[in-house]
């Protein structure tokens, strides 16, 4: 593998493809679809939905991701499974014995909440790198809402569920943005003045979205995020919280 | 005015219109371009060369930005540039004559440290509203250097140079962006164990890249961003700021 170009597709709608990526996975000899298993077929569909859109004309190959070992303490585990996830990546573009760039397509952004360039840093010998920049789940959620990210020169700390679970409110945040969070963690935090806006399956057909004040959208947010999930097996969701500063919902 | 989109256009790579952009451009009734002056007609040259490509059929308005008042205090200043740009725009459709969908080109993402979503809540009547997500420098930054914005699990400040001179590192944050800095503030900051990876014109032609332990990249990237500022007139820049966890480089 020479050379592996890491292509960011968005966050769920085709139509979040910029030209540059319809350019690079146009030019791409060799594309590595992972299959994430049951229940996650929609998300394996809509990579090949987007190959087809764009004109894709090199080699497509499936790949099975490994499962992580929930015996490892966190640190681990993920050490663990990207190496394996290296592994098998330079094993499967040796048997598909092509030489030219080889693409994957990442959910979002290449940089943002996602391993793959962690992964690309363990193949040995090292290709040369491309990032082919996406639409995060970031400006999906802001853009949903038509909401600003930040407030005119404020900080915004982008943050984890499992962060938020363990350190409460960032220390002098004013707006938060929370990924990676299977638990509705805003549960944990003290409602008083903060004002959440919540998206789930972003820009995709089935999106949804709640705002208000976390008090009473809380509650509302944990049962639509259940029964969404149960209805499709798998949830992808996040949520942006504001402090008011002054006037209530002000910006 | 009864529809305004917001259509996100990247950072300064006509490539980064995603498809969902060049079909909104395609779309709109009227488009609006403001000017900014002299010495950044290659913003706007930028958006005329994006609307040709995207084959836009509208009819496209130049409008005059107004200047900011210098004498009034930060807050009131940008408060009273937001009424006007509003007052602008809405006599700008109104002498176009197009009862269309309005769009406006937003540099990056209409979300983030953007005004246009806070002028548009200043129109009266209030038009619906609609926002196309766009790649920010954030995004830019990173793919350009090939780096992950985030550590495993970690937290990320995005925040802006002002709040940095004002209020020095954010408390506990290991990762910082920092937008809309004209002055380097990491100047300011003790460099012991912080990595920097800077951009300038980021994804353009013209692009710049430094990185590296702040203590001897940060006077490199001050020379550089006075020389390239110079030659060009104007600059966009943006950077982010690691501390070292355990290993130096260790992300």
């Amino acid at each position: 593998m020479q050379e592996l170009w890491l292509v960011g597709i968005g966050t769920g709608n085709p139509s979040h493809v910029t030209l540059e990526g319809v350019q690079a996975l146009r030019e791409a000899d060799l594309i590595l679809i992972p299959r994430k298993g049951t229940g996650k077929e929609d998300l394996a569909h809509l990579r090949h939905q987007i190959l087809r859109d764009c004109g894709a004309a090199g080699k497509v190959v499936e790949f099975d991701m490994p499962q992580r070992d929930a015996a490892l303490p966190y640190g681990q585990r993920v050490e663990r499974w990207h190496d394996q996830i290296a592994t098998i990546w330079a094993q499967t573009v040796k048997d598909a014995g092509r030489s030219g760039p080889v693409a994957l397509l990442v959910w979002g952004d290449p940089g943002l909440y996602d391993s793959t360039l962690r992964i690309a840093g363990r193949l040995d010998p090292k290709p040369r790198l491309r990032v082919v920049p996406g639409i995060t789940a970031l400006q999906a959620l802001t853009a949903a809402h038509a909401i600003p990210f930040n407030t005119v020169n404020g900080a915004v700390t982008v943050t984890t569920g499992r962060q938020l679970r363990d350190h409460g409110w960032p220390k002098g945040a004013e707006t938060i943005v929370v990924m990676l969070d299977g638990e509705c963690s805003f549960q944990m935090l003290d409602p008083e003045g903060l004002t959440i806006w919540w998206g789930a399956f972003l820009c995709m057909s089935d999106q949804i979205l709640e705002a208000g004040a976390l008090h009473e959208a809380g509650p509302r947010i944990i049962a639509r995020r259940a029964e969404a999930r149960e209805r499709h097996g798998w949830i992808m969701d996040t949520y942006l919280l504001r402090r008011s500063v002054g006037q209530a919902g002000a910006y």
